[in-house]
């Protein structure tokens, strides 16, 4: 999974049907080589900007959604807690 | 997902036979560390050349549309509102 | 799916049984960020070394051969037409 | 499989229900020009800080689970010996 | 697929039970911008320490064991012959 910071809300009005009422993110990679790499995310838990969280991509992001139809690659599975410092 | 923007149009008139009809568009990723990567993305939505848009890969580009079956690992979900300014 | 150019072909004597027949070609990315990776594309629509094609790869590459249980992860899926300039 | 060094360990409350009483570690890739990029694994084999592990991403991580609805893209797999020297 | 070359043996006694049995050889990816790269894969056609060969990722690894429940990623399916030059 990766370790990112969610920095913005993005809103496509056109897009698939199945996506309606899925909230989309702005995540940024945190720590590591990988730093500053940007994707899209989808968040059901209620993650907000500037939270740290956990993002779970490919096949598997569509078991968060509990339906394997949706086109979508990459979810929110955890927020990390305000505490939690890692290195 | 990614966010990309979309430059071109590809034409491959030698193809899978399950591509036929499909419209094949150059996208580069924009923003991030991972900015100016270009991929090959099919859209079923009408994005035009120059919209900005979200683009799901892997197993998750084939729910887009609809078809197991077909070779395509890209799809366009949804195309970015014109007023949606993110960081 | 990937922009690349045919720029060889690859000789394995010794392989899984079910690659047999079919042909392995080594693919340059063109274009973008990533330009000048390579990787190894099974190509059964006929493309030739010099051919710019479009490449899908991941579990959708199976989806080309028609066969789930082929241990490949790569595939010609068409060959850009000549006169098709892109940016 | 990816080859890392487990570094941290990483907690969100809140998460995925099916989640619940899965330890995360954060990892950071050893070797190779990959060297420094981290990502964030799940681990169900008792390894500890400081281990070299063997990682297994995608798909292929739910397999360690034994349930392909829980949304996880990175398992431990593995412990590298501890007299293993490898280049 | 890609084109790397076996470089050494990983030893992890501390594994999957369904791991059991399986060669782990580290691999390190030749040609191309991606030159470097190291990943651990998994080896049942008898490759060798030297031995070019061309490595599966993904969900299509786990076609080459004939087994849907490993968590392996990575699998070498074909050793490239000596005498095949490349570019």
């Amino acid at each position: 999974m990766i370790t990112a910071k969610l920095i913005d809300t993005v809103w496509a009005t056109r897009k698939a049907e199945s996506l309606n009422g899925l909230k989309f993110m702005l995540a940024e990679v945190i720590g590591g080589s990988n730093e500053g790499q940007r994707l899209i995310v989808v968040d059901i838990i209620s993650a907000g900007i500037g939270d740290r969280v956990i993002i779970t991509t490919g096949s598997s992001a569509r078991r968060m959604l509990g339906d394997d139809s949706i086109p979508v690659d990459a979810c929110v599975v955890g927020i990390i807690d305000e505490d939690c410092k890692f290195k």
